[in-house]
């Protein structure tokens, strides 16, 4: 075993230092000294060099060729770490450099014109990006398809076949379901103000009902809402608007769905390759679970509706029901971070087909914009108004994220399946949910799915847990029962 | 000069790695979770692998051999590179990494030990300590004396012997003056409750009152007031006490000379050797001198007392003067951190004599305690009552810190000797700190001091700044004219 535990011993001081770098991005985002940017864009990319360096470093391939391994503990250990060095090790030097530098560049860029509402001027950068991305991605496919080996940086094991197949089958009954609710009358909106400090207060209440630790996290306000850490140290942002409540609250939720994956990890696994979430989908499927199957379920708004009204006293809707259809409001809007669960999947259905015609050179970034307005018309019934509601709302491609957003849709996929399997198991459930406790459902999460961590590949963990392949079947019937419920269609 | 560049832009990155560890620390006694310690410790000695792997790197003993120098500040930044170098690579790595973590297990055991006033269940651990630091002082002292090797990484150059002919002269004047005050009458003690919430924004404008750019730091609460980092991000910590207001002004005071003294380092030597003080004694001279003789003077308290006034209402002084005499009152106390100016020195000579023997075994950890106390009755004329009070105070021990306690009263040294000098070249200084205006002086501490960084030598910067050899007069003459004066001696 002398190689094997020369690997791991390596291999948990890159763990350290990966957490390390990524408290970096949380300190940044939440504590960071306005002016102190330029040091920190050195602190960052110092510690990028370190972590490339001990990624590929020469002897790994000594160890990864002579360990022997006892059991599918270390199997799965050593498939994640000769996954992590092959990867590192395929992409020239030269070339991530130059990857990490235009999308430093290109992300300021991005924010610029998104701000001037103008795409020509971030054109030409995200050209650079793309380009740089294409070569990548090259290199990672060696002759395969150039998209699925940046998916699967995301996802491993997905393909872009399989996700295609899922997602058309969504597309229709999500276009069709989203033009009856909303042809439908609507429930009644929040009015208001609702203070931010009882807000937070609330929010943390919940994130605890929901079996965040606070013990192992802490909870601060960021721009945007994430989670950061794994193991010991897993931490969230939220953020909070004083006419809107819910954003704080699910925000919240979501992020503990993300956080709690990550401290229900084995501790045995801690500071190794499956002391983590095993992918993007499995992580989104923990999110999305928490904030929408459980946390916006008529049986927890009901709880939850008594608790806002402890908190804010009567904020002007009359009861549990009305309350559940107002949470679950369906609104036009052209933002997929603001989208209802409706609508949200066709969001990200649509950046999933561009991209891909991206990579594949279908289409090149001149086209980008058109195809992105034409295809938010066919499937949303009205125009996009200006760049920053359309083509430049998200910062992803701008920092190089293609292959990322499918993880959302196949998340939400993930979190359709696991739900019809849990409520399988625990028929009662609601009852539990309807008096704030969560702890069967979270229990049951972390049992078939948290505690594995990387053990499993990502498929497999959300096939065991429901004991059937995922399909796209469970996250439609969901959708339309509840919705065809709230707005009695 | 291709390898004095190769080498620099080494070390640029190993500094931006060094101020992400401190960074860390930072972290680690503000904002990490209470359970993540262990995961903590992990990430710690992974950073101290890195960064010691990176200073001991073999292409650095070529590029030192080979760079060519031309002019005073590659001059000195070769010094401080070779330095290091020499320093670690004197240290075996496993070593270093054994100290990281045995250290940092040994602050929590020292935290329980002082809760619960037991030092003999901080004991074990800190024989570990002793033990680990004495292999690594052998290492660095190369035959020379052990001790010596451990105060040069904090203070560059100086010598035990050296240390103990100035202490020596202090001490006996300090232990007479401090009888003599304490058998006049004392000034009226603070009385009443401070809103903690208003001491903070006070402090806070105090800070900007000194120079503290706040687009390049922040402020926050912890147990124990300190500054880190270096750069362009610089922060400091400070605490409240509802009784005792000065304990969070004079903190915050305190922590703010340590930090402008980073800030106002040339900005051309960012995460270089150069770009961070110079010393641990030259940085207690411009902690202490913001701090007592400018912040604790008669001009300067004089405007302070109208923004306590405002920031407070009557608080039961009648005018300046008598609130002049009041923040200098000195007390019986146990604990250094809490010292008045007269006192202070007395508590570091203590550990100076009782840490140099334990270092050169003439006593032993389980001699400590009784050492302390019996030092203690000495110089202060009562007995120690608990270990929290005594030998288990200062964090300093558990984390091997030896050598690092005599910097503090040499940093008192070196602001007397500043004092006098500032003085001599501004007579009217006063005049404007009477009116809050500290820019005249922190100006001339920023031209004369803090802005060489790491140029020159730590007792060379006072010697050119002073325009003589420092010594222990100056903060003699300071401490008996000024408590002479209040105490009507």
């Amino acid at each position: 075993m002398a190689a094997y535990d020369d690997l791991m011993a390596h291999q948990r001081e890159t763990e350290a230092l990966s957490q390390v770098a990524g408290r970096l991005g949380w300190d940044q985002e939440t504590m960071m000294p306005r002016e102190a940017a330029p040091q920190r864009g050195a602190e960052m990319a110092a510690m990028e060099t370190v972590l490339h360096a001990r990624r590929t470093d020469p002897r790994m391939a000594d160890w990864l060729a002579e360990a022997e391994t006892s059991g599918p503990v270390e199997v799965a250990q050593l498939r994640h770490i000769r996954r992590s060095y092959e990867r590192a090790s395929k992409v020239p030097a030269k070339l991530a450099s130059q990857i990490a530098r235009v999308t430093s560049e290109a992300q300021g860029k991005w924010a610029e014109a998104r701000e001037a509402d103008d795409f020509a001027a971030f054109a030409p950068v995200l050209k650079d990006v793309v380009s740089l991305k294409r070569e990548e991605g090259a290199a990672l496919s060696a002759g395969g398809d150039v998209y699925d080996a940046m998916l699967d940086d995301y996802e491993a094991g997905a393909t872009a076949a399989e996700l295609s197949a899922m997602f058309d089958a969504l597309r229709p009954r999500l276009v069709a379901l989203r033009a009856a609710v909303l042809d439908a009358p609507a429930p009644a909106a929040l009015q208001g103000k609702f203070d931010e400090g009882a807000q937070m207060k609330l929010s943390r209440q919940i994130a605890k009902t929901f079996g965040y630790d606070m013990a192992k996290g802490r909870v601060d306000k960021a721009v945007h809402p994430f989670s950061s850490g794994s193991g010991l140290d897993v931490r969230i942002t939220t953020r909070t608007s004083e006419t809107d409540p819910f954003n704080c609250i699910y925000s919240t939720i979501h992020e503990v769905g993300h956080a709690c994956y990550e401290q229900n990890i084995d501790p045995d696994y801690l500071l190794t390759p499956l002391g983590q979430g095993v992918s993007m989908g499995v992580h989104e499927s923990q999110s999305r679970i928490y904030e929408n199957q459980i946390g916006r379920g008529r049986a927890f708004t009901g709880w939850l509706y008594g608790q806002m009204r402890d908190a804010f006293g009567d904020f002007g809707i009359a009861d549990e029901d009305a309350f559940y259809a107002t949470v679950n409001r369906v609104e036009n809007g052209y933002i997929r971070t603001e989208a209802d669960e409706v609508q949200y999947n066709l969001h990200v259905l649509l950046r999933f087909d561009l991209e891909r015609a991206l990579i594949a050179r279908d289409i090149e970034v001149d086209d980008l914009e058109a195809a992105w307005n034409e295809r938010f018309e066919a499937d949303f019934g009205f125009a996009v108004d200006k760049a920053s509601n359309g083509v430049l709302q998200d910062v992803h491609w701008s920092v190089g994220l293609f292959g990322y957003f499918p993880t959302y849709s196949l998340g939400n996929v993930y979190a359709g399946c696991l739900n019809d399997a849990m409520r399988d198991k625990m028929p009662d459930l609601d009852a539990t949910l309807a008096r704030g406790d969560t702890s069967h459902a979270t229990r049951w999460l972390r049992e078939n799915v948290q505690t594995h961590g990387g053990l499993y590949a990502p498929r497999d963990v959300i096939e065991q847990a429901c004991g059937a392949a995922p399909s796209e079947g469970p996250l439609l019937s969901y959708l339309e029962e509840k919705f065809n419920g709230i707005y009695g269609l």
